[in-house]
């Protein structure tokens, strides 16, 4: 039997090149070998943004689109909307009696999130936001997550959870593993440590060509570097590294490094070759966009069906949660 | 239109003649007037305890029962389960982004019911009590809350989050109101200030007539009249609190005072006329749940039934929230 995984995002923007090094590209790879869940996690949004959420529908919308373009394919994997498993609440409100509070606060992302938001008081929801990810995570029984090392502390968390679970009513939930990858980050275009929506220094997925262009005509590159003919430094250059994640070329890249280093090579012609490998790249992503994007009530389809998926094995995690507990549940009623 | 009510117990155990004096009494005369929800709190109850839950289930069907017995009418009021509306944890969790950590822990029942239960350090879950409170008193968009003055904080915080959530997004939630009355209380049989099944001081509202007599017969009177021929003391006197609540014969009662002042009547005389008033009280009580006891499904079909209600009220009211908030909600889909 295939293991199971739980990863997913929150609805706060499109997709960019970021995303996709860091953790589409891997997606795409793990559909083929295990059981993947992608959830879309509106309601984990809410603890840090809870106001002005016009953009939410669209953001769900270009989410999906995003996954399908770069070939996460519904038919290998289950892609769902949090908040349409209500079941999720239901477990985490359970777990909410078997974690503590100050064990909460101990989290070391709390602070973290509040240190970069600059959230002088956390809500109950914020406080809570690691047991409702235990409950995403144990409502599909995952076994593995795929997070970075900074997320480690939640996965560490779940199985806190569910121990303290089994151990106090049955074997319900299995432990799950935390999938720690390298992750790879791609620096932003204006060379900061990482491409982000709100550092506004992304390339999207959907960026038109033009757009591209735009972006990596002002990328940054070698800061030393005053005369295309003065010798350039190529490692922690963002165009090299664009170069490196993107350019099917090797030897191209090899000979623009080379002549890059000797002064040879000046940033327009770099830059346009990016262009060209960034193309090169996007162009068959567009296409399937476009051809997704076409398709009448498909996104709504995808999340309808995976939110149902979704719903069945979370309602047959609580069945089983609920009777281990000794609670009443509506399935007690179905088996008179 | 009538108002709605919300208010209800949490299945921890039969009802006894102290929660007739202090709220079932009082429920009987509200479902005439008012549009009643009353609650069966299992979530709740998880707060305190979340351990040996093997009493939970007759826990309920007693509750039940002992609503019906003393005149609370399904046909004029809904009983439901809490646990069977799993919109209310959907509304807890959004809820929970709309109240800070350190509001919740200024709530003084947190510290009392800690200090009472002995509980070093809070659950995540019974910090939240109160905004999962909330969410059934708005889920059914209750006007008004009966409740004692210790829990008038908590319609405050109810009022608070829907205030907050009103302004924030758009008007959904109504403004609930403590309906904060006399609560009555009933002194133990061991004459300690509550009757409580803790305290092990108790009857039960379907206690059988031998336990009764055997339960009044030990019951405290006045600690400091030491024969039957002494004066004794009939305020706060245990025995004459009980003839006050359950006597309807007040001829008798005064009659019975009377000659104790003086000294010419002796307890067992007294506690006899008690045993005799509240036969009188319980006979037609124990006919009914007699009756209800043995109408097969009956109070599976109330509880499911209820229930079900509470579902439509609190999808409706979920289906609004969203709305307001612009999350995606099934009824978009439905809407399509």
């Amino acid at each position: 039997m295939k293991k199971r995984i739980l990863t997913g995002d929150r609805p706060t923007g499109k997709l960019h090149l970021g995303h996709y090094v860091g953790t589409l590209k891997n997606r795409v790879r793990l559909q083929e070998e295990f059981d993947c869940f992608f959830i879309i996690a509106d309601l984990h949004m809410l603890t840090t943004k809870y106001q002005d959420l016009k953009q939410v529908k669209p953001n769900i919308r270009d989410l999906v689109l995003d996954y399908l373009s770069v070939g996460i394919d519904p038919r290998k994997c289950v892609i769902y909307l949090q908040s349409l498993v209500p079941q999720v609440t239901e477990l985490f409100t359970i777990f909410s009696m078997l974690v503590s509070v100050p064990r909460l606060q101990r989290v070391p992302t709390l602070k973290e999130v509040m240190g970069d938001l600059k959230i002088e008081t956390a809500s109950l929801g914020l406080l809570s936001y690691p047991v409702l990810q235990a409950a995403d995570i144990l409502m599909v029984r995952a076994n593995l997550v795929p997070v970075g090392k900074d997320q480690a502390s939640h996965v560490e968390l779940t199985r806190e959870v569910a121990m303290r679970f089994n151990s106090l009513y049955k074997e319900v939930f299995p432990l799950p593993e935390a999938l720690i990858g390298e992750i790879p980050t791609l620096p932003g275009i204006d060379g900061k440590a990482k491409m982000s929506k709100s550092l506004d220094n992304a390339i999207y997925l959907s960026d038109a060509p033009k757009e591209v262009r735009e972006k990596v005509m002002r990328m940054y590159t070698d800061p030393t570097r005053l005369r295309s003919t003065d010798p350039g430094h190529v490692e922690g250059n963002p165009v090299f590294i664009y170069h490196e994640a993107f350019n099917k070329n090797e030897e191209e890249v090899k000979d623009l490094k080379e002549r890059y280093r000797k002064g040879k090579v000046g940033d327009v012609e770099v830059k346009e070759r990016l262009i060209e490998a960034l193309e090169n790249f996007l162009n068959p992503i567009r296409t399937r966009r476009g051809k997704f994007e076409e398709t009448p009530d498909l996104v709504e389809k995808i999340i309808l069906d995976g939110s149902e998926r979704a719903r069945q094995e979370a309602q047959k995690t609580l069945d089983l949660a609920k009777e281990a507990m000794g609670l009443q549940s509506l399935a007690d009623f179905r088996k008179k």
